[in-house]
């Protein structure tokens, strides 16, 4: 039996054998009983079994390492006074695995560095426990909120072999020992995607709302808390959708995620609550119940113009790239929650982003949300086939290869709008876990790469 | 609105003036009157517009073509005689993005190999409309039956160290052009993975009840209707749980996905029914309405002896790998249904199943459905420290790479159990295409990158 079904309503077991499996978080005892938190997995929080010394295997009971793996048959016990609502009464202990002694989990707080050379075993541990259980449940608010919603998910290519994307360094994907692509596996140069954007582009243009859920990689040399070599997005599309609409379906899917998760893994938001950021569960909850606020960038401009002493990068001018403590400033001190920023200066963006009226800003839009800036990056793109060619060929781009991409724009195009959310760094943002390597089952950063 | 939204009870719109956007399927007329049917992505059937020589611009939109995204204004008019529910009568028609006179899809049948050339447009006709949005509800089948019995969705990593896997050829992540890996970004040699199952195991002899589901990789030079080069792959794994838990699983999983696609899928799978493959609802269907048999290994010999004349490869012997004329036969012919064959003999199979008491068979299953042969294949884990490292030595395997999986071992190992299934497959299980080329959004096979 899972535990997690018993705690759904202890009193109705009460007095019932069962038959439970899992593995010993802690293990004490005096000569007389011995009491094993025991979890199995399916909750976060542990069960208390009680054994006594009229167990026949009573000593080695006792003996039970930290981390082993037991069954145990015994009787329902429901207390309400206790600090758990119900304990297991053990009539048999069985010893499934023992955890040997250089089991690398032990009872003290064992610092991150640590934990990230052990991806095999800190699963078990509490914060990485939370995380990746948080993980499941973030992936499950996502295809939820689209698949309720009529969107098709698709699985765009990791492989790829558009060269021409532009949105940073790639990862070469070959057979061969040198560089003859020619002869290479797919008689061409092929290299892992950076997005899914492109290719999910023509889903959009045929089911009208669509979506991508998947891994993408960079190949920077960046060793910052916040950017692994690999890790997943979300890139849905709005076929008949302006930046407006793009705006309000982000807004729409963090909400719901947001409360998605404070239902569905409570248990974890309050661990994190407790232990890693005192403020998680009011600050995203705070995010759930706002109105997302939304400012042109050359409004920011101005905001941030006057407060320009406060930051270490006081050179502040229309058609920078904000850092992240502009980006915090704006949503912490000026709007005081989530705000969009839009309408960015064509020369700091992507070249498939709608062309303003005023031909110096695209219709893009940025939402920063207190604590960590930069959340979602989205924008209206480029429908109109002579514009997209001509911001191409400025930003020195070959078209040759993308042609597929701007005869979508000749075969029935209309006006779309998309966006990105990068899946670890809004794991990131609903736990407080303040690096990207503490959110990923096997992180993969500029050389580290473990099992 | 969405088409969706109108068709699930048109009665309530009778009447109503609604504003619709979609992609023109067709567009015949005559001086006074014509019809477009729309699609708009929601829905798998088209709608009927029906305009008259009355709308200003009735010459115009007599001659909008094939493909081309279109604005409706128009009233909804309920026809319980006609072949559709309703129609919509335009009282507006704005041609949103006109499709060129050589957009690629015209109103004839073409071939997949055409189709395969041009992938950014081929989501339009019908088979391929049918297929990818089969594909979203397939996934969402899959979470969802996983979800709902709390098992933890994990992303095991695409990049992997591990060069023992064994489970065929892989590709090489490089950002160098030679092989001087020890430079490399990770500092030492990084493939894709071709199977997340070792990665997987660490989580579920933690969480119990886990699945990974995402891409995988074989550089294998293989031009068959059945491999790619890269797919997405489920794999679940249980702890706890023996190869008879393990084949419990599967059966219920496969039921659920096929019940819930004919329930979530039912215009496309009656496409399918029509155009590809005449019985494949009557196919399924039965499936999920079987008890799935289990056959050991070494009876299928038996029968298979008995049967040789009739197979191409005639050679039948205890130890052989059987091949798909075979695994057809004895589902297809024997069983007359769903087939779990056990216990294959070890040499045929991965160093991680676990050994039977015989020393010479391994706790493994493949699963046999008719008319595809292989869908799944599955295995109760070699537990035992001792065993898994002498069978490892036995495959000329080096253990060092793997010792962090043998540890798994060490520190509260239990019984465990998972499977593979291989998505694509299963979709072309649903629907009847023949060729994996065509129930991928960009296959990548060898020699072939499209884009």
């Amino acid at each position: 039996m899972l535990l997690k079904k018993l705690k759904e309503d202890p009193a109705q077991y009460d007095g019932q054998l069962v038959e439970l499996q899992g593995w010993v978080r802690t293990n004490r005892n005096s000569k007389k009983i011995g009491f094993i938190e025991l979890n199995d997995g399916s909750t976060f929080s542990n069960t208390q079994i009680v054994y006594e010394d009229g167990l026949p295997n009573f000593a080695e009971t006792s003996k039970i390492t930290l981390g082993s793996a037991i069954g145990v048959k015994g009787t329902v016990v429901v207390t309400p006074e206790g600090k758990q609502p119900f304990e297991i009464h053990a009539d048999q202990v069985e010893v499934l695995g023992l955890a040997d002694h250089d089991y690398p989990l032990q009872k003290k707080r064992h610092s991150f560095e640590y934990m990230r050379e052990i991806p095999h075993v800190r699963p078990r541990a509490n914060t990485y426990y939370a995380i990746f259980r948080l993980r499941s449940v973030l992936s499950m608010a996502i295809h939820t909120f689209f698949q309720d919603r009529g969107f098709v998910y698709v699985h765009t290519p990791e492989i790829t072999g558009n060269d021409a994307e532009g949105a940073g360094e790639c990862f070469t994907v070959t057979t061969r020992k040198d560089d003859k692509y020619g002869d290479d596996f797919f008689s061409k140069h092929a290299q892992l995607t950076v997005s899914g954007q492109l290719h999910v582009e023509p889903f959009a243009l045929t089911y009208r709302n669509v979506y991508t859920f998947g891994p993408t990689f960079r190949a920077e040399n960046s060793n910052t808390t916040r950017h692994a070599s690999e890790f997943w997005m979300i890139e849905p599309e709005l076929a008949f959708a302006d930046l407006g609409d793009d705006m309000d379906c982000i807004e729409e899917m963090i909400k719901y995620c947001i409360n998605y998760c404070l239902e569905h893994a409570s248990e974890e938001m309050a661990f994190f609550q407790k232990m890693i950021d005192k403020d998680c569960i009011d600050r995203v909850t705070q995010v759930a119940n706002s109105h997302f606020k939304r400012m042109t960038y050359t409004e920011a401009i101005d905001h941030l113009e006057k407060a320009k002493d406060r930051f270490e990068n006081k050179d502040i001018f229309w058609g920078m790239d904000l850092q992240s403590e502009h980006e915090r400033y704006l949503c912490e001190q000026v709007v005081q929650g989530p705000v969009f920023l839009t309408d960015y200066p064509k020369d700091i963006k992507a070249f498939y982003m709608r062309v303003n009226e005023d031909g110096k800003t695209v219709a893009a839009c940025d939402l920063l949300v207190p604590y960590v800036g930069e959340l979602v990056g989205g924008s209206q793109r480029e429908e109109r086939y002579d514009v997209l060619v001509e911001r191409m060929k400025e930003m020195g781009m070959e078209t040759e290869s993308l042609q597929w991409y701007l005869d979508l724009r000749r075969f029935g195009g209309c006006k779309h709008s998309g966006f990105g959310l990068g899946f670890d760094r809004m794991l990131m943002y609903l736990s407080g876990i303040q690096n990207i390597r503490d959110v990923q089952p096997y992180p993969r950063t500029p050389r580290n790469l473990v099992f």
